[in-house]
């Protein structure tokens, strides 16, 4: 489907946006089934939030509604909006006056094999680390060098995903999608206030979770941490919940906990 | 100037493109004097240095061959070039097919006030830290947010620039210079190795002052040693050296070495 650019169909974009210039934007990633766009509510909380902090204008009665339209028209797929700070002036100080640039973007349904929901994947360990800032942690901002550093490290196709740690050897995040360990029943996901970004999919599990009474904990985990897990899981908004088997040399059983959030999500996505 | 895109006349860029996507680029800004792009090489190493750590493919004889017709072409100004790596397939994994694409951007001189060269400028204290990443630490990259915030920190003419410090309080640069602080007859700079962006200018004037027997280090500065600086100042490879006579409490004299080295630089920018 053809792209739109602020509501118009367009394949370019000016060369002076902000985006281009400084990655001086945000992003979701949004599955698109019969014509609906999933999760939304959540989508547009996040963007909201990541506007409100890099002080972004936009008008988001207009991006929901042209996002329920384009999804409409897509089917199914996934659908990207980028919205940027729009065109610049010379040099890092923005145009007072400016407002956001939306661009929709469809692509076709993810095609990822059905074994790394059915029986598990295997986490490259990335050397590729995960600096501290506050002030962007959380987002999904279009400042993504470490993601595209981290993903470049492997190429094989017996990693399906690649985990990312902090500066200090914390468990952040995978290099597209959340991490989540339980532990004695206990549902842990890594706090993401200094670096990561909190996904749409990430949120909802924490949701599901505290809505059928599992204890569920935000918290800091090191790599000692993971040893002790009885299972892991990565998820996020278009594949939903993976489980995870191993990583370096640590591996897990696919635990029932997984299995339960993983049918949820599935649920979700399939909707 | 029309801009241009690999090479031909365009105001647009593909939607597709991976330095929109994730910041997935280098950029230079070059000054242009009478057709000539100025201090081209040491522009040209940085971005070879830059996409060889980002494993970004370009011709770096046709980069220079644009540069110095697209320059010819200007005669005065400043010239914006974006490198990135080219179109993306969806995800962060690099196309490994793709090319570097090419974008120049004419700009007219910078018109900054004279006043900031000849009677020194004043720092704003921006609260806006960096973060800590060696991998990108150096690189004029396309990851900017870091600066966008800091810019967006003051409003008011009476700062000409801000300092920007570490997640560890140490100074580090300006959100668009380099900075140098003198103690003693010795010339010192911060080391780049965590984070900031290894300026031309930079470059260029501790290879001047090495040329001129004046002794040069690359170190950690606090903010505890800037109180003890007898010069600071700011550089980039546009507007040369501003003297800095204030910094929240601080402030110092436009010193000798601060003049020697702002006149050397005014000749390079003056060529």
């Amino acid at each position: 489907m053809d792209s739109w650019v602020d509501g118009q169909p367009a394949d370019t974009l000016s060369l002076k946006d902000r985006g281009l210039a400084y990655g001086d934007g945000l992003f979701e990633t949004i599955a698109v089934r019969s014509g609906q766009p999933l999760l939304l509510d959540r989508h547009l909380t996040r963007l909201a939030d990541g506007c409100a902090r890099l002080a972004i204008a936009a008008d988001f009665d207009q991006v929901r509604h042209e996002l329920l339209v384009y999804a409409a028209a897509m089917g199914e797929g996934v659908l990207k909006l980028i919205l940027t700070r729009g065109d610049g002036l010379r040099g890092y100080a923005p145009d007072p006056t400016a407002s956001g640039r939306r661009i929709l973007q469809g692509n076709p349904p993810a095609a990822y094999p059905v074994v790394h929901a059915e029986q598990g994947i295997r986490l490259f360990p990335c050397s590729t680390r995960l600096s501290k800032q506050p002030l962007l942690a959380g987002l999904k901002h279009l400042n993504r060098l470490e993601q595209v550093l981290a993903r470049a490290e492997w190429q094989d196709s017996e990693h399906a995903e690649g985990l990312m740690l902090d500066q200090a050897g914390r468990v952040i995040e995978g290099v597209f999608s959340n991490v989540f360990v339980v532990r004695d029943g206990v549902l842990i996901t890594p706090d993401l206030k200094r670096c990561g970004v909190a996904g749409v999919m990430r949120a909802e599990i924490l949701f599901q979770a505290e809505s059928l009474a599992i204890p569920t904990q935000i918290a800091d985990i090191s790599l000692e941490h993971l040893q002790w897990a009885d299972e892991v899981f990565v998820c996020n908004s278009v594949y939903g919940v993976w489980p995870v088997r191993a990583y370096a040399a640590l591996s897990w059983p696919v635990g029932p906990l997984t299995r339960k959030l993983q049918a949820i999500a599935r649920a979700l996505l399939d909707a």
